[in-house]
């Protein structure tokens, strides 16, 4: 039985994965009493004088919301927020299991930008935090710009800065392995992923990236442009050409777009000794093996089943931990580096097949937490 | 210690109430593999082309939102959405306790009748019902009605129609006890709940009562009326004078107001044999002694320390039970009806002291979730 029929199977039967239980007893009529009527109304009563108790008398420091619109799940496009339940489910259980928090998944029904926004701002209040899941570019930019303006919680879009921070981590790790001196970096992705990981890496020190869409390297007034991809020209420079183009001499190729993209030709072009970060999921821009034979001697993926997983499990549960517990009101960019710098630290010697943590490995949340502050 | 002293301890020791937990098993690779990435694509793939399979592959069948934006909270008037948020974790907790319900609070920070309505819309998708808690009224009616009409999910405001039901049942076995004919009933209250009790008495068939605002009773053109007001006197007619005027030869008073507002006086000029339900919680508008001492045979209060306790949790387990289970796109007067006989007829034989089932009978649940279909 394949993951996909055993995930059917599963789901089918227990009606989807996650549950709503009790941290307290609820036998008798004195426990109706204490946590219910009448004895209720004290612990409402101290949060209306003083909204900042919610954080000791309700689970608003260990709550967040899992929000998406369904616009654009992983490998499959935009299929609406119900649809996309089952994802965002996931997403809570991973959020529980490695982190502690209790994350409410809010599966929307509208894909309007302001209606997004209002609805998330109206539902705020009893949340420790906000996880943005699954938004399409580039509505996904305003929309996590606003919440993060408007809201004194945390706002994560987990698409964007969850990847960016894995990625960084992998690649530091890679030039421990592989040392290069001012990089070209070439990314393949102009979506959601492919500009938070472009912005964190600049912000990083690496600037000389080019970055390509579907229509081949981003420079201003070419067509099928958008705002923040005309931010990312501003940012590290247009460049004429194809992917193709581009890849050579290139020292890395970070790819979050399609799958099958990059040939063995493409790599080959590469400078000596190239690292490929392909990470179309599940079938990634290059094969692991065709980019091995290609001559790639760092390889990271999407996957599991090889080495190298960038899997965003690494980043979220850590940084919502920090965050929650440090009551920070905003996720920066140094904080994101710092995370970065934590995760790739696990690797006490990093080697071509381990530049990145597996999600099981010890101290991972706790290493990302230390960094969110 | 009191039950607000254990409580506040007990919510600051447990950071409020409830908690979210997985239904599956999460401890290695191909759990992942499973649950999340690459697994979970196929339950997405399969609501995205029938959205009805959410019903099968997630928690939708049987998850509601409890939504307040905290504007009349009992005993405590309008805290906000925030403040509720110990109320709602009750009331979650109930619905799991009692009806095997995931039930998620959704504190508003909102009080604007169209951002509520607009709010639940948007995240209305992955909900098999919606509870409405503790919006004052008159607001209560319009974003009940709307959403109501908007959703195919049943929309159920408890405050009224849980009320409602318990009440009517209360009533039904009453009369059991104390038969009369055409009775006279004096309902003190005209919010929230006060409308929806004589709304489903009227329907029930009783149609002589009088209804009461803090300014007396209700009738045409008199002030401090409004549009649900002047509904209501459509219904049963307007009347002159105080609470204590139309008391008199009444034969039950039912107050869902403000404690102490009847004396023993007006008890003893209400008809032979009176019944009492002085439900304003936890100070009644008459206490169950001084009710007693003035003559009145069966009384109800909302309190767990006196017999014949309306309790809400008596109705919406089931109402959402039997909703769930039966797909019902609203919950009709006909179903409130079936639900409030049901409850009655748990008893076999009331007495004064026995109208009304204690939560933890047994089948109260099942009862009522049979009538809803």
């Amino acid at each position: 039985m394949t993951y996909e029929e055993e995930s059917l199977k599963q789901h089918r039967e227990h009606k989807g994965k996650l549950e709503i239980s009790s941290k307290v007893s609820l036998e008798n009529m004195a426990d109706l009493s204490t946590h219910y009527t009448p004895g209720v109304a004290e612990p409402c009563r101290v949060i209306a004088k003083d909204p900042e108790e919610a954080y000791n008398l309700t689970p608003k420091g260990n709550m967040v919301a899992v929000i998406t619109d369904g616009s654009a799940v992983l490998g499959l496009g935009n299929i609406g927020g119900l649809a996309g339940f089952p994802v965002m489910e996931g997403k809570s259980l991973l959020f529980k299991k490695f982190a502690g928090i209790d994350a409410i998944p809010i599966c929307l029904g509208t894909q309007d930008t302001e209606e997004i926004i209002r609805t998330v701002l109206n539902i705020s209040p009893q949340f420790g935090g906000i996880n943005l899941e699954d938004i399409s570019a580039p509505r996904c930019f305003e929309i996590e710009k606003r919440l993060d303006s408007e809201l004194s919680i945390p706002v994560f879009h987990d698409d964007q800065h969850g990847t960016a921070i894995v990625v960084l981590a992998g690649l530091i790790n890679a030039f421990k392995v592989l040392p290069r001196s001012n990089p070209k970096i070439v990314i393949s992705g102009a979506g959601a992923a492919g500009v938070a990981i472009t912005k964190l890496l600049y912000k990083y020190g690496f600037h000389h990236i080019v970055v390509c869409d579907s229509s081949g390297a981003l420079r201003g007034g070419r067509e099928r442009m958008n705002e923040s991809k005309d931010d990312l020209v501003k940012l590290v420079g247009g460049h004429d050409g194809s992917l193709a183009d581009v890849l050579v001499s290139a020292d890395v190729f970070i790819g979050i777009s399609a799958p099958g993209i990059v040939s063995k030709d493409m790599v080959s072009t590469m400078a000596k000794d190239p690292i490929v970060f392909a990470m179309s999921n599940p079938d990634p821009e290059i094969t692991y093996e065709d980019a091995k034979a290609a001559g790639a001697k760092i390889i990271a993926t999407g996957r599991s089943d090889y080495p190298n997983q960038v899997n965003n499990a690494l980043a979220f549960p850590g940084v919502f931990r920090g965050a929650l517990d440090n009551r920070v009101s905003s996720i920066t960019d140094d904080m994101k580096i710092a995370a970065a710098e934590a995760l790739a630290n696990l690797i006490t010697e990093p080697t071509a097949d381990k530049i990145i943590p597996s999600i099981f490995d010890e101290g991972v949340m706790e290493a990302v937490a230390g960094a969110i502050k």
